[in-house]
């Protein structure tokens, strides 16, 4: 079986995140094909060549064009923002590569749909870089739903939270350009969670959300004026889903205090399962089926190698692994998934119906009711 | 200063919580003017006048009106179901009597009006059973805002789960009944966390809310058929509050293992708090003027007798008080106030304001929409 | 049924927690035969006289032989400092009243042994107030032992930490003299843990201790000079038991922040539990026996009225109790153990038992060696 | 600057463990002198060249003697069972090598000495693996406790606890014979706590301990047989520190539920930390200098890229490290050391003195009295 051969658009936070994975796929994992780190892309020659040393690249490019054209690459990933995903993985697909992509897939639901007719006309692999699927505590929680542990689901209350913006005197940043950025907390933060839901709950039925933005303009570092902040800084939604249960959630930059708090909770007819990002590595159960005098929630550390996804690979059990590995789950599972042929999720049909519910959230900011979630892919 | 004088119209288990305020009261607080346990009420003579016994009332009596006709009662204490408060408090008043009435106030907001205005030109003392407002947490926490600790607030988010219905064989019960009960999950636990947004947050906007019924008959337990239930087992809500910040609520009995969780964050420009009333003498606070290595989130044990309201009355710092003595510290507010003739807070116009949120999201929950929550009193 | 008529000796601390244990032993569990409260006792008229009527008790005496020599008593109460133990139980057990002491029961073995055999030839009730038996967590803690749910013991950690002494420059009180108290954490803190150890674990073999005095001397308040500490500021001790569990044990004034936590871990064959007071209404429990990919510690909340001891005389599930109930129950097991005249536990052997366990550890300080229990009543 | 070229004596565990922390220091911390993985060594040909292959060494050797005599290795990295350590530390010592060797760092106090006296003579870099001490949160209490912020320390309260011989019926293994192990749960796990105890707290002047076999023999595997169990499976002492602290320590392997959990609680005159390897980005932090009203243990997140050692390498604040990045990060020390030429701790000294606590609690465990800790290097 021969290599994966690797092509890497963007040499960033992603790049580097990445890179790791797929170094770390070899190492723990040893897979029946490694990846090989052919080519690393950037547009800032100085950056991208030492970004390419570093890291560990054979070589590197300035134009995502010429990466794709390179006759020795099985595997595009795009770590670029989110304007550029679909040219790329487009191209890339016509090219007969495989393609991943950072999430947000796409700026939009038409262009996550041409994204995804390219993909499936080329036959090639494709994926969104939900990294937080491959969680082993999250892991968990899918096959507690699977086994039928938590009966049918009456809710899930879900937040993604971080207070980099909470101090209003913070300087302006690219990120609050919607220009650039797209969307604010909505598409960086509620995709996330909203893959997660789709993942363990199922799909949604309607939304309606509340947008925010509490610091209109914020100081430029250049100079001594202020600039418009065009993003939302919170948006929070509720949701029914198609199998009757109904959810809430929420995404801010202005929560102080918390770093970069992912909390899941689902609550269903024969037991409930609690994820907390500060605890990565544990998953609560509560399971009704216990006897009544020794019911509770108990706090599972999902770090035994026989009994836990992934979890073969790393340290004896108790021993934590960090957030990095959610990529390097990904990135075994992904190369499994070529090599042998098989389907891998989530794929970008899975993006396009993120794609779906955070337009209609959106949509619902500005009409101010529910609105139904698009799940059509014409 | 002469002692007051208590007619307590209801035996069952809020009769039984207030009773021991009383007692309480006199017993750790030691208040100028005493509690005197003159009446207690309720409809079947034989358990009433068992209950005189057991909690110790001078003597009983079977109709409210025999109570408030009565020369020797200064205040009247409401326990009875909601459907009933009304009547009870605007004869009390009308009797120059002061009442303090269970939450929540009344079935509507013309009827929480009437009460008002009854109170009100009666120039009596007039309270609602919020009772969360007193535990010694919460008064930390609306001291820290009252201090300036949290800055602007941002958010708020607060849910009150419970999970007495999660299993869908439980059988019927006069609180599933409409007619009976006003409504479920919304009235009776949303308009605890609504009181206290309003307390540490303050007054609400508009509001967005979706209820649901997830198990919508329940076998009756006297017969082998079924009955329908027709109120709601959960209601959420989206706000957005006068002073800017935007808060996510939620009532449910579905939240399998969650007994009696009531859950308050609340973030904002310079700090946050959270509170858990399953750790009820605890209060976490961040604050961002700690040093950057040093910041986090601090879990405060409120039991210090010199430094936390209402501790100097208990045990020595680190032993924890119970749910009960959220009624004793209102029952020994509640004295201080007719004591020295100064207003008590919730009083009938927070109980209203209370109403008019809950009746927001109800209607909210029809249009679909959101709703402008009324503030008027006319 | 008559009532049991009650004589507490001593006002303050233990006095009030007392009282109000068996007022509320009335007010919720309604016992077969209720607690009168008769008269209460101390050396200062005024303070004594005023606690009688705060507290309700029906008279007051100013001498406990007094007390002893009225017909209608049926119970003792001893709540006054150590030193006076002795011959207040040894002189009621000889006017056939039943006899509650507060702990430690004596200040020596042999003072113990001789109010031991006081009232076993009296035939009376003998109870040691080791109240934390009576947390319904720790009642369900010896539930989950006597299942066989834990299997053999391997190891007991167990330690009491308080922090009023940390500050060097607190000043002197009468605890610090060792005439007056006898001993300080030792006696004071690590009595209550050994009692539980004896409770869920079992008898102690032998042990090894060290104690420290911190802070030599301390300001005293009066004048500007300073007086010797000549008590304990921290015992610890290491122990063997007689069915093979090892254990270590910890008592201090000087853990800065912990004001008043009490934690015990026990680890077995089967399974392990830990009781944290901080968490007073909870438990954890670990068992072996749920399937690999499900274990972990479960955080029991022992409020269940249908399944956990206690708790059906007090509120709906999820609903605290605090830390002065575990007189309540005290008083109500007690009221039973009376009334239907079965024997109560922990009783004067156990008070014994205890007393042997913390002077092997002073004497094994002493000598710098292993010391072993000594178990005969002789 | 050239490169630090590294021969690796060890491929398993410690191995994997040690590779990885090469590779990642060079990929996040671009060191002046990255590293060079030259060479690594286990006895079995077939694997160890295969370990080569996968963790990415240039070449691979059979007997480390070869990889000392090697020219073009500047450290030997010693990963193989203790009773491996002094010959191989001493010859690579007298070659020129730096050291770097895993704990514990010999089977006695004398070859530890032997192993001190020959870095020292030959003036290389010498480290001993006590990784623990490279967590960021352990880094910031070491920093608080030198900020004073602690203040004179009383108290440090630390345990060990693993679970994997909790179960009567697992076999013997090879841990479990004295021959080959040296020690038992001792010498594996309280080494850890001593290190830190050392480095946190200071020295310590004297110690008693307990060590117990729970399980006397244990089933072979290969046969119907049993094996006896020749070393300590908990080993729990007490101990004093020259600057007055006292502690409490203890390891086991039979803490059902207790995968890997190493606690630490220093408590002093100014305020106590706490730290919970289950939550190993994680420090508590409790401060009698915050106002009283507001005192209480704060969770310090410790993952702030401006303001926690270490984490400047890694990702966004609140993103999770895990349990490997322990030997990154004195990876990366190492690399500096030898760089700069400056010490890096802990050294063999530091391990001399690791090995001379633990001696004298086996010492103490024979004796049955207090043993007090050598400290000269003679």
């Amino acid at each position: 079986m021969s290599d994966i051969k690797v092509g890497l658009i963007g040499y960033k936070f992603m790049g580097k995140a990445h890179t790791q994975a797929y170094r770390n796929t070899n190492f723990y994992f040893e897979p029946q094909a490694p990846y090989q780190l052919k080519v690393i892309c950037g547009r800032n020659e100085k950056s991208v060549k030492s970004a390419a040393h570093t890291y560990g690249w054979e070589s590197y490019e300035t134009d995502w064009r010429s990466v794709i054209e390179r006759d020795d690459i099985d595997l595009i990933d795009i770590g670029t923002p989110s304007n550029t995903h679909k040219d790329i993985a487009i191209a890339a697909a016509k090219a007969g590569k495989h393609v991943l992509t950072e999430k947000p897939m796409a700026l939009s639901v038409s262009d996550a749909k041409e994204m995804l007719q390219a993909v499936t006309e080329a036959g090639v692999q494709h994926m969104v870089s939900f990294n937080y699927r491959r969680i082993p505590a999250i892991a968990l929680a899918k096959r507690l739903l699977s086994e039928g542990r938590i009966g049918d689901v009456y809710h899930i209350r879900a937040h993604y939270l971080q207070d980099w913006l909470a101090d209003p005197q913070s300087p302006f940043a690219w990120r609050l350009d919607k220009n650039v950025a797209g969307s604010g907390a909505h598409g960086d933060l509620n995709a996330h969670i909203v893959d997660l839901a789709r993942y363990l709950v199922g799909e949604f039925a309607e939304v309606i959300g509340l947008s925010e933005t509490f610091v209109k303009e914020r100081p430029v570092d250049s100079d001594e004026g202020k600039r418009d902040v065009t993003v939302d800084d919170t948006t929070l939604f509720m949701a029914r889903f198609d199998n009757g249960a109904v959810g809430s959630f929420e995404a801010t930059r202005y929560a102080t205090g918390r770093k970069n708090k992912k909390y899941i909770e689902i609550n269903g007819s024969g037991g409930s399962i609690v994820f907390d990002f500060k605890s990565m590595n544990e998953l609560q159960f509560f399971s009704n089926e216990d006897e009544e005098h020794i019911q509770g929630y108990k706090t599972i550390l999902v770090t035994e190698p026989d009994a836990h996804d992934y979890m073969k690979a790393w340290w004896p059990p108790g021993h934590l692994i960090g957030y990095e590995h959610t990529f390097t789950h990904q990135a075994n599972d992904l190369a499994n998934a070529i090599t042998r042929e098989h389907p891998v999720y989530p794929n970008f049909e899975d993006g396009l119906r993120c794609q779906q519910v955070l337009e209609a959230v959106e949509n619902s900011v500005k009409t101010r009711t529910w609105e139904i979630v698009e799940k059509s892919n014409d």
